[in-house]
């Protein structure tokens, strides 16, 4: 399939090297930082940097608006495509409905769901790429699309994406700041946090085997009151920790089977 | 070196089998329950299932209490060694002072850092063995048994290991606490965890390579304050969870640098 890039962040970076290895051909970049565009059309070549948003003469068939969620809405209210392309986004959490109003387009969503750094190398086949439309043939194609990088391909609707991504932020960005306390409070004792490696990574591979409420450890989930107070008490010039480990404390003990 | 393990549940089962295949000789199992302390002291061959704390004929040179926190004051109540062994546990949140009082004893703290499962083998080289102890020689007699099990051994006080312990709970409980509730978000959506799989794996390999602060993603370190209140409100039926929502997004805001 012919397609343009629109974007040359993380996503949008990794999302036109898999496309591009899959065979589609990308026939142009957009993004309105020049030396960004032509790096990433040089990567994804043939590609063709472009400078504007009007992509009628592109012949691409689907584009990928692949910026910040708060960017969305002006690419929106610019773009210009080719009669019937697919115009998808690649958020989790924006709605289907943000890309109405593109002249002569089939909205779509195309979510990729992973955390992406351009530095380094993800491998496609596993992600799962969460797929939507308003219409069948839309949507067949986006399926094809997204099955020719990806094993996992979803089709999901704007509500389930919410909910997904609010998940995905339990996951990810909150056990990844709970994971920057548990280092800095080694660094206060001058440890290295190479000692909680390997418990992280035996913690996080029970996590995917089990559901986790089923395997949790800890004095929280054992109520040892004697170690909790221990603990509050290490915290006391830290209120910020302080009130995390309470909060989570308490609720480990409503939601775990009482041990 | 001659061992006697007294408990036979995960720290004792997995610390006993890497203890056996290093070469020591495990002399002696104590568990209360009869046939615990008989199956281990068969996978620990020729170790003996003893009765009785009083392992004064046994000839152990290490004995290693490896039960429950709350159970170790009435093991240390109880216990009769033969003189001059040294006597260790295996927590986190004791201290190397409950060891005090077992005649003829030399005290010592020998804590495999790891959370382990019965059913689930571990590869002990890895695991950091964190030693404390009151004289020099208790403790190189404990770094020679530490080494020979685990190629991470460090000394560490008991103070610095409260911290430690209390860092572990953030990285390991807490962070499988939140797993749990972002299973049971995607449950409510009809979604299979398995999606969120991929992405927690990038997550934790990303904060194992960096300072979670420095590569923190998501709607809080954006400051997205549409997403933030879309995710609150998805949350209204579930004050607890949207309380932990609410919580650990400021602590994200005050604690990451800004983007």
């Amino acid at each position: 399939m012919k397609i343009s890039i629109i974007g040359s962040g993380n996503v949008a970076w990794h999302l036109g090297k898999a496309l591009k290895q899959a065979g589609h051909e990308i026939v142009a970049v957009y993004s309105p930082t020049v030396p960004n565009r032509e790096e990433l059309a040089r990567v994804l070549a043939p590609a063709t940097a472009i400078a504007s948003l009007d992509m009628r003469a592109t012949g691409a068939e689907l584009v990928v608006i692949a910026v910040p969620d708060a960017a969305i809405a002006s690419v929106v209210a610019a773009v210009q495509v080719p009669a019937g392309a697919i115009v998808v986004h690649t958020s989790g959490s924006q709605p289907l409905a943000v890309l109405q109003g593109i002249p002569g387009a089939r909205p779509g969503v195309f979510y990729p769901l992973q955390t992406f750094s351009k530095s380094k190398a993800v491998d496609f086949r596993a992600i799962p790429m969460l797929l939507e439309a308003e219409d069948e043939q839309t949507l067949s194609g986006l399926q094809q699309v997204a099955k020719s990088i990806s094993d996992e391909v979803y089709v999901v609707d704007s509500r389930k994406r919410k909910q997904l991504h609010l998940a995905a932020v339990f996951a990810c960005n909150f056990t990844n700041h709970l994971l920057g306390i548990s280092y800095e409070l080694l660094q206060q004792a001058a440890l290295p946090h190479t000692l909680l490696h390997p418990l992280i990574q035996e913690t996080i591979a029970k996590a995917l085997q089990n559901h986790p409420f089923q395997v949790q450890t800890g004095p929280a989930v054992r109520h040892d009151q004697n170690v909790i107070e221990e603990h509050l008490n290490l915290l006391q010039d830290q209120p910020d920790y302080q009130q995390v480990y309470h909060l989570l404390t308490h609720s480990i003990q409503d939601h775990s089977p009482k041990k």
